[in-house]
């Protein structure tokens, strides 16, 4: 079974798949459980051998961040060389402590592997508006840091939350100047929107290229993939993406070169088949969708974002409901109201809407119509009036489950 | 039990409830099964007979909206005599054979009156995407014009669709200059939405006013109920209000009188009576939520409608679970990144978050909010930084009774 599952992401033919939990060559990481979970890991930490480390990060755009997110963007986000997460309570809304927690943490990952705390980048995630507790917070960074291992077996699940499983790959990149390795581990079920998603994704290889490389291919391949998912709409307080690059490969990736663009390639399929992951692994999730629109460019966006997040388009597309009336229904609630309604659907591959108005169906193309969404992935395409815009949204289903499962209180959870 | 039985609404000194079937004087109605739905009332006809009525009406703002709302556009707004209105069947993307259908029903329904096309006002609703069979609505209309009563009751009952009972209200209202009786019917339960929902609402009185005041009524009262709720953040193809004044009372109601603001008031209060009953009927929902927002005024819209229509406060609500973090996590997505976060939030009178920051809660404290969240209708209390503006929004909760309700596939419901 490839790694590659989703239709909506080629494989690169210059990329081989390596062991999944697999780092590459100068990185080591570790996962530990710090009591913050009732069970299971919950602190990890990740650090680069090598110092001339270059890096880059992607931070969410919600108003209330986090600490860590505080603490993070006042480093060196250039010059990274470790990052600390923590999984089971996230560190946000309390205030001076919190902050204080965030910064004692870094100072404390810092001291242990030998860098300036600026050179530590910081995540955590879990319910928000409760006090981190502090103590076990470091505990957990020390006992960490004496662990760190060539693998990433560990730390992928020390960051993950309600996810079913670790979401994580490595591969070999084939280069015209070499081989290296590119691998990432990312996390993330819930709270996942717009403007990319309560989740994390940390990316390392050993290629040698310059932070600006690094931080333009990052730009490009968040923008197509965990900027392109939702969920339930809903943009956390916590998002990051580090990405780390150490040389330690010593195959150079130069700006504008044919080396960059198949770097790129494998960037950017490693994190849309993340940010697939991270959609199929939705509360309650069992479909994902993708809605394509294409017409005029600054309409595409709020219509693309309008299906993904309507709770009627993801409560049929859980049923296996071919309901082409709720696709128009909400493009109809983005799109200007006093245009006409000039808009074609097809749904996987079928047209069933043309120039505004559904097209008859027959029995025999209807049950072909309701076959066809009974599968994992479920395409709609949407063309409205307009040129020069196309986007795509990736969306999980609405099922109960994710109603019960975020409507179970849990005591003391803000 | 009288009919404003939320806290949100304060019933007027000036008013009686009667009968909530009941029409004002010079009102007929009817419902008729005209075989649209598998079983019940789908055709309803409501008409005045004073030729002196007058008339006001709104529309959803949809930009794909169905036949009998651009029908309807078309007609003498203010001079409307009858409305006309089908359930079981929306009549939305049926391309030109919609459109006539809309005209065809409208032209029978004005010839068995006496009255001039343009006088009838026409509403749909039900499955989009699906011909509405013109035979049994013509029919229909035949048969409920011959049934034509002084009550509401049938009428009531023939617009709905997953409402579970009829929601209307007759009321006397006491004016300086005499007594006249004010009545609505309405619908709506799922597709409730952003600046006002899938929703029908009738209003008749015999109050004798002129049909400029009846519009500055309405648009004012509109926007203080229908405008105001959430089910599911989904606009309609078909929300439809019609308000019809007779006169019948002789008592007339001069524009900017003590009259016209006695008027007013017991408006305001039946409507967004009704508005509350559709929420608190919404699909599934077992609890209603209002957030005000307090703030600039620019900024409180966006972040209302954020937290009425996360759903992760929905659920959150449907638990029982007064989970502060997601209400300022919503709100920070509607807020600008480049701001501190300096909000205020009190749920149910108590104060749980002070400039952005948890206030720390002791268990007696917790739990005394946990009780406060178990009621039917929870208040949640947002300030943001701004001054000048103020909103509220009044959303239900997330179920999985909701999630299963959307999802259940029915075969050819577009």
């Amino acid at each position: 079974m490839t790694f590659f599952r989703s239709r909506w992401v080629d494989r690169p033919a210059h990329v081989t798949e390596l062991d999944p939990a697999l780092l590459p060559r100068g990185f080591r990481s570790a996962g530990v459980a710090a009591g913050i979970k009732p069970n299971g890991l919950d602190v990890a930490v990740l650090a680069s051998d090598e110092p001339a480390t270059v890096s880059a990060a992607r931070f969410t755009t919600n108003a209330r961040v986090g600490a860590p997110v505080m603490v993070s963007r006042e480093a060196s986000l250039d010059r990274l060389r470790a990052a600390v997460a923590n999984s089971g309570c996230s560190n946000v809304g309390d205030g001076r402590r919190g902050y204080e927690t965030a910064l004692a943490t870094q100072s404390r990952a810092a001291e242990l592997l030998g860098l300036d705390p600026p050179s530590v980048g910081l995540a955590s995630t879990g319910a928000i508006g409760h006090e981190l507790p502090r103590g076990p917070v470091l505990a957990g960074v020390e006992s960490a840091c004496a662990q760190l291992g060539a693998d990433a077996d560990a730390f992928s699940r020390a960051i993950l939350t309600s996810d079913h499983a670790p979401k994580r790959c490595a591969l070999e990149v084939d280069l015209t100047a070499g081989i290296v390795r590119l691998a990432a581990q990312a996390k993330g079920a819930g709270m996942i929107s717009p403007r990319f998603a309560t989740m994390f994704c940390f990316v390392e290889t050993d290629a040698l290229l310059t932070a600006e490389t690094l931080d333009l291919l990052v730009g490009v391949c968040v923008k197509r993939s965990f900027d392109r998912i939702s969920v339930d709409g809903q943009l956390s307080t916590s998002d990051t993406v580090f990405a780390f690059a150490n040389g330690a490969s010593g195959t150079p990736v130069e700006p504008e070169s044919e080396d960059e663009l198949r770097l790129g390639e494998a960037l950017d399929a490693l994190l849309r088949q993340l940010a697939l992951e991270i959609v199929s692994d939705g509360e309650g999730a069992e479909r994902v969708g993708r809605i394509v629109v294409r017409g005029a460019a600054e309409t595409v966006e709020p219509v693309a974002r309008a299906v993904a997040d309507s709770p009627l388009v993801k409560a049929a597309l859980h049923g296996a409901d071919p309901n082409f009336g709720r696709v128009l229904q909400a493009a109809g609630q983005a799109l200007p109201s006093d245009e006409p309604f000039l808009v074609d659907l097809a749904i996987e591959g079928r047209q069933v809407v043309c120039a505004g108005d559904v097209v008859g169906l027959d029995d025999a193309r209807l049950r072909e119509l309701e076959d066809a969404v009974r599968g994992e992935e479920i395409d709609f395409e949407l063309t409205i009036p307009g040129e020069g815009g196309e986007t795509e949204v990736f969306f999980s289903d609405l099922s109960e489950a994710y109603a019960a499962f975020n409507s179970q209180y849990v005591k003391g959870q803000g």
